[in-house]
């Protein structure tokens, strides 16, 4: 019996448009949680986000079709959460509490749709903007980057045979296999998947979700992709990240406040969180200069997720500031989740094992990594590093100083501003690989 | 839009036999054309054939349950050849001709039935023998062995999860893959598939085949199994075996006779076939022998495939019997099928290139090559050396003796006289593996 299902097939010979987004909770959760407190505290405030590619030697502009990616992007703009997706929100429980998200908030959120862009072609690049309130503007990041690296993926396989993408999926599946069965060695490792921005295909980071749940099982805490973790039944997984501090620094008009702005905007993130959700993301203008000014309540946070510094010289930069203010590390959290992969996840284990808890969170090594995969080689299946950040706010720019040079943004005189009013941190210059 | 199709899933929950064979066109080409020849010059003849499992530390019985067994050996009883499988054998053109089978050889064969066999279980062995006539117990050879076959790997595969599958068949195609890009470097390989006995699963045997037709273009030569040569439009390839000249030889009734007999198959052979398809199978009773016996007229046969020798020795003892007869072998062909892989194929490839035209034919290794590819490891869905050999023609024992006497079959009295009388060939004893 061959049964073909004929309403497949014509629904795939009268095929217009794939989408690659086809919900808004197919982003990552730190966006919902950094949402509710934007919503909260900084309604009004207007944030533009823009689209920059680091690996400047791809031009994405040139493999993209524009008309493509307006397709792409006005069908996430279509998107709103659904009934079920609301009510999963307002029902689940993320880091072991309930009603995370306050009813005032899921309300709002009902009516929620991407905002507009802005999209121009300029040397073999795309510039899209996104211009408007924080509350809107902040939720394009991922969706933006999913839908530009997914077309970059299906532009390199388009001309490929029927056997050839065949073997390419089985190559990737047997990689990230033995990924996993080195991780496997590692007794009580946590491991999330935080690869939705950089993956290859929505479709192939959920199998790289269900291959983690089946492969690593309780070591693999969750996703941090919030519709995949609805679907699969995993976690949630994030806390915050650098638009937090960008635009609160962005909005003081001193340097004193400008000082202060990384620790004000986690004082108003302890009034919505608690918990695993007391993260600090310390490298925003520096981790040192970070460490040096910080506030004594901040010790009592759970955790740092050190995300430009390497791991074992930013994670031991945080002990030495845990140990100095007397805690012992081994009831703190270091989560690192910059560019890892399994040798850096197993060197920072090792090193760190016994010291002080950690997790890990694996993002483009794991969900993109399509390195010697291609038949016949080729560059176009790489990832690249593409991210979507914060330029103003209120009007004003915004800056980013990083522990790594080759991470920083911004307008270049401000970032000299920032340079000296944070001034004291150890740079650590490395390549952006992705 | 996910589509469920209902009707699949009801077939699938109601399952009770996902059948192994499933046309009578599931066999190798070769069957038929000796089929035609013994239907034709033998056909009140009864020959006897027995499984035999040359790999005795794999207890068969013990993994595969004999319920299972009957169920499919009975189903492949219940299959005829169908409309358009005559139409095929017809009108298709083999090796280059077209009607090679005669049209009454045809209407014989459209009412063809597998005959029945007797089954039974003795120290974790089945012992499965089909007595009968030649005409009908020939036939059983393949079906029966690819039936235990892929019950060893379904036994196997029980318990696997569903990413641990996915996972499994990912690095099986990704393996395979890698021998395909080894055979793409060696110019005007001719490589055939060999593998339907010893197959893993049917369906990775057709992936197996569709993959090197796309792979490998004009080096794929073709398939020795006629349905997937028909359903995959490429060359039925064989020409004859073992039980011609052993059913001949046991058939004499003194050793002038038998002595006789390995020539006087070849002759009959003539009698029917012509061009490609005479190539001569020299081992039943030693390479060596037999060709120091040889009539000059066998100079004339296209080629010779050497099956239990060494391809490098038993290659060149067949080149130097041409040569002495005058012979230039560049005109004439040696075809290598024992136990073949990459490595094999390379290594007898550079030997030979440019002295011999030569092609392949690569069974096991092609189709069930899953070592080193399960998780965990184990050797469950490693190949055994499983045969169907005949043991009787009209009651007296057939002997093979073969140029490895790690092959030899027949009763051991039996065996002696047959030494006795093809006495002067070389044997080479070799691990039998596949």
């Amino acid at each position: 019996m061959v049964a073909t299902d004929i309403a497949t097939r014509v629904w795939s010979h009268t095929f217009k448009l794939d989408p690659i987004v086809r919900s808004l909770l197919d982003t990552d959760f730190y966006k919902l949680l950094m949402l509710q407190m934007i919503w909260g505290l900084h309604r009004d405030v207007d944030v533009s986000f823009s689209l920059i590619n680091r690996t400047k030697r791809v031009r994405i502009a040139d493999d993209i079709s524009e008309s493509e990616l307006r397709a792409q992007l006005d069908y996430a703009r279509s998107l709103r959460f659904t009934k079920r997706e609301m009510i999963w929100l307002a029902g689940n429980s993320f880091y072991g509490s309930t009603q995370i998200f306050r009813p005032a908030f899921l309300e709002w959120l009902s009516h929620f749709q991407l905002p507009d862009y802005e999209l121009s072609r300029v040397d073999g690049q795309f510039e899209l903007v996104f211009h408007g309130k924080w509350t809107h503007t902040t939720m394009w990041e991922i969706p933006a980057l999913a839908i530009i690296n997914e077309l970059r993926s299906r532009a390199a396989l388009k001309g490929l045979g029927r056997f050839e993408l065949d073997v390419l999926y089985a190559r990737g599946k047997a990689k990230m296999w033995e990924k996993v069965e080195r991780l496997r060695k590692l007794p009580n490792l946590k491991i999330s998947d935080f690869g939705t921005r950089r993956r290859h295909s929505f479709l192939w980071q959920r199998w790289c979700v269900e291959a983690l749940k089946e492969g690593l099982g309780s070591a693999f805490i969750g996703s941090s992709n919030v519709l995949l973790a609805m679907d699969t039944d995993v976690e949630a997984i994030g806390t915050n990240a650098h638009e937090l501090p960008m635009v609160t620094a962005a909005l003081t008009t001193s340097d004193a406040a400008l000082k202060r702005a990384p620790y004000e905007v986690l004082k108003e993130w302890q009034s919505y969180y608690g918990g695993n959700l007391l993260v600090v993301l310390p490298d925003a203008f520096g981790t040192e200069t970070f460490l040096r000014d910080a506030p004594d309540w901040l010790t009592e946070w759970t955790g740092f997720r050190p995300d430009s510094a390497p791991p074992i010289e930013g994670g031991e930069t945080i002990m030495a500031w845990w140990t100095a203010h007397g805690i012992d590390p081994r009831e703190k959290l270091l989560v690192f989740s910059d560019g890892m992969d399994v040798e850096g996840i197993e060197a920072a284990y090792r090193h760190f094992d016994g010291r002080v808890r950690m997790s890990f969170g694996w993002g483009t090594n794991l969900t993109n990594d399509f390195r010697d995969v291609a038949p016949g080689g080729g560059s176009a299946l790489e990832a690249i590093s593409l991210v979507c950040k914060v330029i103003a706010a209120n009007g004003r720019p915004a800056v980013k100083l990083s522990d790594n040079p080759a991470k920083a943004t911004g307008d270049p005189a401000e970032i000299e501003r920032y340079r000296r009013v944070f001034a004291g941190s150890t740079i650590f210059p490395r390549d952006v690989r992705v």
